[in-house]
């Protein structure tokens, strides 16, 4: 079989030259004799692997000298604990609840302390994120938690919330430089590396160095921001080779025009998606309009047993990953970064042909 | 350069055959047109990889109905604060000290709740572990930590400690599936898998199902052994390529006579650079020669300055990894199951010229 186009929420498609380097050093690591899975986290080979990564991810996200990068492994949600943890060791955390997964960082900081919940779209199903200046950030909040991109509902911030002198906490597990962001507006960025930035397995936190003295030593040393900066991601065993991929992914981005050459072509992929959807009554968007995600497209048919129908017969063509969230219902596409765009090419082609034989 | 010969105390060798497949499959995986890393944890393929990696490590293991395997990221470590959140709600945890990990999981224990260390060995720079019955454990406790191979100091208990009715806690990330043992003695075992089970990137626990229930709904999610394992480490996403890797190395180990098999090879690698150790006056071992490890080899030659040569031509000679732990000094040879015998065996005559030519 050719390679399908890859339309998988997460674990999500990889750059095929990223795949093909990948295995291509795979047991011989560039000459050293092993794989880079069986060398030692201390050595130097590795060590050269681990500080590009942070360099190239550093540099395509144009962060300054004042934050630190930190990888963990556990999964985003793992953070949804480990925030509050090492950020509020008193006080409330603000939340803005744009779906499932921000939801979940309201219950796990719920356990852990105060929250308050200053806004959401729970009513409507999570058709749409906040507009601009429609949440107030209250001064005294430890931090006001966010979540750039939801994919379940396809919906995504297209700017970047007022926290005032809060420090602004963002989950872009889904949209991490999907487009250039300026990262001195928040006190913390954190994604799990498995939509566009790698495999699962690992997840990268971009901290303001000034809120790693709120880590208590009371905290376990696995879960203390402030001591795994300290360590250069190193206090104990990181996951490697995850790490490792999104390396190659950055390097991948920066052939191709960093941030902004992926923001270029994520605006063609998905006002192609979009234009598709509203071309007439067949296909109904989830998202409203102003808060449609560049990243994860929900629609739905005229009816469940069509949409049954289009993700059976696009499977069958090579088009991968088209079900929509168990949640939600219908279809989802995900056009992350290393979706191409002929792959959404294909699609677009796949559902304007669908949508003439079956409407 | 050819393959070297690598005693790596992990990261660390992976069999050659398991590396060879990975790399085959690795961007277009057994023909579905996309790499594992891009598929959906929730699909079909995924899957079927997942339970077949549970299937095989638990067959490998013996583990019995009563009880649930595990995946979870972060390293073993942060297990040292896992383990007595979930399984010390309130009351003491009992350790027995046999080096640094040992210490750490009474550490961070202690930042949890009430700690009893048992036994320690610290005083003799961590030389041995306890004789079999020389630690009573009390029976209030709500359970009892030891880790069965210290990698540092090359000590490796030869017996499974008797806890009586308290549930036995083993930290057995660098002798898992070195050799048979009794699972229903346990009442949970961890691994992080770098050493002999796959790469860095997860760690494998096995737990009594019964001990589940001690599981507080306080807890964070991703921290709570009962709902991970309700949800068959799904409830997050995985890490899934060290997984599948897990479950090609214990596929490999099933084709090479399981945990006996192992034992085997291993009694004969450790038999092999021990007697060398033991051949004149010229090397000293680290270990007393009761808790002596099959898996990592800890000794020095006569001078820091010698020692210093020895790890410099050895990794000249494409024998990599030989220096000892910072904190022990000399030398250090990790012998664990994926390194072949022809690599000890070469290790051997280097060290029998070495001492040859140096003595």
């Amino acid at each position: 079989m050719n390679r399908i186009h890859n339309f998988s929420a997460g674990p999500s498609a990889l750059p095929q030259e990223v795949l093909e380097q990948a295995a291509s050093e795979f047991v011989n690591f560039r000459g050293h004799g092993a794989s880079l899975l069986e060398m030692s986290h201390r050595g130097k080979v590795y060590d050269a692997v681990h500080d590009e990564c942070i360099e190239d991810l550093g540099s395509l996200l144009g962060i300054t000298d004042d934050y630190a990068m930190v990888f963990m492994g556990g999964g985003a949600r793992t953070q949804f604990a480990l925030i509050p943890s090492n950020l509020r060791p008193t006080g409330a955390a603000g939340f803005i609840n744009t779906g499932r997964w921000a939801q979940g960082a309201v219950d796990e900081a719920a356990k852990l302390g105060e929250v308050r919940e200053l806004w959401s779209s729970v009513e409507t199903g999570h058709d749409r994120v906040p507009e601009q200046g429609e949440v107030a950030c209250p001064q005294d909040l430890q931090y006001l938690h966010y979540t750039s991109n939801n994919t379940i509902y396809g919906t995504e911030f297209q700017y970047v919330p007022d926290s005032g002198d809060v420090p602004l906490v963002c989950d872009m597990s889904s949209d991490i430089l999907a487009r250039p962001v300026d990262v001195t507006k928040f006190g913390m960025i954190y994604a799990g590396a498995q939509k566009n930035l790698g495999p699962a397995g690992v997840v990268v936190l971009v901290i303001r160095k000034d809120l790693l003295a709120r880590s208590r030593d009371t905290l376990p040393e696995l879960w203390n921001y402030q001591k795994i900066a300290a360590k250069n991601s190193m206090l104990n065993t990181p996951p490697v080779y995850a790490i490792y991929m999104v390396g190659l992914v950055a390097k991948y981005l920066q052939r191709h025009g960093g941030a902004a050459g992926a923001w270029e072509r994520n605006q063609r992929k998905a006002a192609s998606v979009y234009g598709e959807i509203d071309a007439d009554g067949f296909w109904t968007g989830h998202a409203q309009v102003g808060s449609r995600s560049y990243m994860n497209v929900t629609f739905r048919s005229p009816s469940a047993e069509l949409d049954k129908a289009f993700v059976a017969e696009a499977d069958a063509a090579g088009l991968s990953g088209l079900k929509g969230h168990r949640s939600v219902g219908g279809l989802r596409a995900s056009i992350y970064n290393a979706v191409p765009e002929e792959s959404v090419a294909t699609l677009v082609e796949f559902m304007k042909e669908f949508r003439r034989t079956k409407g």
